[in-house]
């Protein structure tokens, strides 16, 4: 029997993918969380339907996530990571060796226990064993909330607005996010596909621009994020992703990155011209 | 009725997308070629089953097969594309007043006369009416073993290394544009997926290193394309596409770019670990 998974990115277009069998299915308190085998991109990992990675090109996103913020803050020490459950974002903070502390607040118990069991490869730093990262299963909001002054980087590792990360998106959550942030702190949330997602954009980077006085979009290919083409938003204090971005510490970092290169932590912030109009100011 | 079109990337994963009708459908001396239309993208070019061209998305593929050589060639005035007969390639090129004649040789004149009736956005410039537009249906290969030193530019738009086409890929067929290019000459030739593709990749730019003195890669997201993520070869006997683009022409264009941009131009040149890898020397 052929089983094909497609996912909609609209009504009108889906990317599809052949499996070969279903490791979970089951719904948790606020989603439905399913992990599936297929062919071409190894295991896979569905919320809510939607695909939130896979094991062939969750390297992209988890690199891209990770190492801009982490080569240009000067000293990032005390990271958090909101959302990210199945940790393959904290397994990228981890090769920093300035990172003293790097907390995990998912909501959804469900997601890395089962990220544990079936996805080793991402989740290898959030099994309870690592003594440089701390667990909250909490909602991210309501931790953020009793947050001031603690942390160098903020990382939104969310899904898209819609269910429980609709909060994400708001002007009241980056307002906490900054309290949160040290005077030199810097976040970034991933901000969806600039082709598919425009009206998304605009208004999340007119929120985080009420709150930060530094905010710049940067691109990644993702074949298995609608379109291939995804961002993430850069918004700081006072830290520039480029100006400030600490070229010889990623040069001489000790460890390989698959994506993520000096050259592109550049480049990825040389948008197309449709792309920087979706956020013209 | 709903009528979806899917296009395996692989045996394992492809794009599918909603359509409401077929405009054409016939088979030529050299290819299967099909007009259909899709919710998401418009009108969409087929040929022998894959996808060449859509309406929403074509700005993409035909601003970057040109803009990059055009804005860094220092005077060009005669350019050859080989394949393009959706008329595209030929249309951004016309947007160059420096341009004096543009041949377009087209293996396939079906694929001319039917991007005229059904394609009228990209092949407004090749309804014989343009008289800085010469058109040719021969073999690309047959047409540049008659040239020598004649010409600035010479873009090889062409379908996969499959069918028709396979011979564009080849070091022999190099070595015929080396010669056609005169002494200051930039080839540009679209070179498949670095997510999907390494091995043509490698192939591919293995043979133009052994013709050309300056070869490098570069990429554009184009989301009707395999994984979205499509790459460029720029080769050349002189000019370098970073440290030679003429950037103050590029910012004084008098023509609006939806992908392109002078930024862009540079960060396009800024490749992915992987990418990179896919065709180190």
């Amino acid at each position: 029997m052929d089983l094909w998974y497609t996912e909609k990115h609209s009504d009108n277009v889906g990317i599809t993918m052949k499996t070969t069998r279903t490791l979970f299915s089951g719904k948790s308190e606020y989603q439905q969380l399913d992990i599936v085998e297929t062919l071409e991109f190894g295991r896979m990992m569905l919320l809510d339907g939607l695909v939130m990675v896979t094991e062939r090109d969750e390297f992209i996103y988890h690199e891209m996530i990770v190492h801009p913020a982490l080569f240009t803050h000067p000293n990032p020490k005390k990271v958090l990571v909101i959302g990210g459950g199945d940790g393959g974002t904290i397994r990228e903070i981890m090769k920093h060796p300035e990172v003293e502390l790097a907390v995990l607040c998912e909501i959804d118990g469900l997601v890395i226990e089962k990220s544990i069991e079936f996805l080793p490869s991402m989740a290898a730093d959030i099994d309870g064993n690592n003594p440089r990262v701390k667990l909250h299963v909490d909602d991210g909001l309501a931790y953020i909330r009793e947050q001031q002054n603690e942390f160098d980087i903020i990382l939104v590792d969310s899904t898209d607005p819609i269910g429980p990360a609709v909060g994400l998106f708001e002007k009241d959550f980056y307002t906490l996010v900054f309290t949160a942030l040290k005077d030199d702190g810097i976040m970034i949330a991933q901000s969806e596909s600039p082709f598919y997602h425009a009206v998304i954009q605009k208004i999340m980077y007119r929120n985080l621009r009420a709150v930060f006085p530094i905010v710049e979009m940067y691109q990644a290919f993702i074949p298995t994020y609608p379109s291939g083409f995804w961002s993430f938003a850069f918004a700081s204090k006072t830290c520039h992703p480029c100006n400030d971005f600490d070229h010889d510490r990623s040069a001489k970092r000790n460890f390989h990155t698959r994506y993520y290169n000096q050259d592109l932590h550049l480049g990825a912030f040389m948008l197309p011209t449709f792309a920087r109009d979706n956020i013209a100011e």
